[in-house]
């Protein structure tokens, strides 16, 4: 099997999707972000109270599946139809972030779904650095991913 | 030490910057993208042969770099004075990553830097998904900064 | 009925619109920019001689609606099939300002007509800007919606 | 006094502002949402509990300001040193939103500001459309402006 | 016949297709840098060896293809299903570029490809300037299109 | 002399222009779209009549240079303090593009006219394209620069 977005020269190129079938497509994309304690302590502080820097960094990672193919080179433009970001406390010392992206087109949205993760856990870094700066965004990764002719997919 | 990007009602905003000094500011960050040795093994026949992939996620991590006020909600519009990403194979199963990011100016580039690293992952994941859905993005850290009030960061 | 941008815990998401139809659908939205009698004159002399203010006005609306999903956190991206924006002049201190957009698609159209003549009143304003500062924009509103499961909406 | 975005025959351009003295500058914009009484109930429950429309407005507009010289033809693209919005229920009926900018340059903010306070209001539309398609945007005005050439500006 | 991009007044304003049907629809577009001899050379070798010119333009071209509706003001925002972009050396003073676009879609893609085109070409000039001013863009034209109700085009 | 944009190993980057003096800086760029007569006398109808493509593809060109950054990848972001863009018909069958650009800053703007001049040629093409196909973009260029360490250069 080759990686296909080279051709037989080995020039990078967009692959032709036009022949595939306009089907229903989901991915499920996860990550992490860790810090020290007392971070992760006065984000659940802002939760409640003042300063919700988990709702900031929902919205940075929807947006952000918006522009994947703005940001990934070979990856197709999409119309999205659903996109859900999900950050969760882990304590003592990490958020979880899960997205799910949809969309009713012809090629896959993981690239989509991995980028709202990662966006999410950049936008944490951003609004936690002033105190933090020993974050880490770990484990990004493709949790789950179905339509389309190369089937489902489930990492865990 | 408060979160710098909310007010003192908890709206998130950004902060001030006008005040600070236009002084060199650099920043490193680095991170490592894990997946099947076999994997590993087709990107580094590209980098001698055919379809260069670490050469396409460098360029994706540059101009990321340059997007970052777009996709992180509170960071600063800055005008970059240097960006470099370097992707290395670290066999049998990863590729190292690392962004360094210069700028004059009043606020620190570490999200620039942050955000070329992931945006390179990304691109090495989009690159050989097809042939590897397993791969994961571990490790996004900060390693140096300098420039600015608050001195000098090395992580290691 | 519920803010549908929502979910049950109350966190921000796209909304699914994977199951809707694509059904023709169009929305026409207006508003108003007010100015000086003595800046009225100005443009509609642009109109006929030099520098037309309108046209300039009209071509970034039209631009703005493209970009609407960029702006708008959780809207859909789309692929409009129309837009169009009028600029009239409405003597003695105002210019009149209609879109019109079209989609074949799965969501309605209203926030890409409303983007258009926002940007388009900003733009008037830009350019007029050096000769009345106390322009106002008004009346901005949601005239005309059709297509899709809600059925049409007439608002004059 | 002419319209300064248009040369000697009627062309659009972006003016020279290289020869103007890098000083602060501040503009202040507002403006208003109205609804119906019961759409800003709901808006209010979500501020208290679920679904906070307003801080979704609020960084909507953040990002937009950021994005103005993308959008209005012959704007400056800015290094904007500051950017807040607030958005504050006036009861029954209405929203009012206020965007501050500032920036260390050398043209003015007001466009800026003003694109702050429109998108807001957009987005504030687009969460509650779903309930409520009668909303209007009104009176979006300067409200303050300070350095540069011109000196200050105080609308009200 | 008329200039499609305007209506009976005269004001520009993007066309309508929302009644062309959705049909597979190809365009390939052409152009030419030329340079010194010397310059050539210099990127001739880089292919062999070191900092490839026309791999970083090739990704340039494909990424401003997807750019196209952001940049042209009456461009649809379309879902490109495939974009390839090929930059060919002309010894002794020129590379040939050639890109080719395909979509699924209601209004053909010559826009993309010529931008594709353009912007590779623009990238060759902004990575061998520092060696050669001289070097111009030429012959940027349409070589083939096919779909559509128009039928085919072939240039050359 | 080297290639500037690749390091020791060949790897492309963005060059440091940190250490470079913030002076005033200008270029110049030139070009030409050839097309068959009778498109030309129709756009010239346009200039006085209805349908102004010209002015259409000005607006096109300023924007387009505030967008250098995002479509060149090695291009540093820069903070443009002037643009103009000209576009003037050559009977019998070509229109005449030149774009200034202006900036203090740290590197030239060559690339941001270049980008001018090219985006206005397309979005001609753009607009006439119903009509002719046969257009081709020539001789895009750079005529001047003056500003920066390696001084002025004229082409023509």
């Amino acid at each position: 099997m080759s990686l296909t977005h080279f051709d037989a020269e080995g020039r990078a190129a967009m692959v032709d999707v036009g022949d595939k079938a306009e089907t229903a497509r989901q991915a499920i994309a996860r990550g992490r972000i860790t810090m020290a304690p007392a971070t992760l302590e006065r984000i659940r502080e802002g939760q409640i109270g003042k300063g919700d820097v988990l709702a900031v960094a929902r919205l940075a990672g929807i947006m952000a599946a918006k522009r994947t193919s703005d940001l990934i080179p070979l990856c197709h433009p999409l119309m999205l139809s659903k996109v859900t970001v999900d950050l969760t406390p882990a304590p003592p010392d990490a958020v979880e972030i899960e997205a799910l992206v949809r969309l009713v087109g012809r090629t896959g949205v993981e690239m989509e779904a991995l980028t709202a993760v990662t966006v999410a856990a950049l936008t944490v870094y951003d609004m936690c650095k002033a105190i933090d700066r020993g974050m880490r965004i770990e484990a990004v990764r493709l949790s789950h991913k179905s339509g389309g002719k190369s089937g489902t997919y489930e990492a865990e």
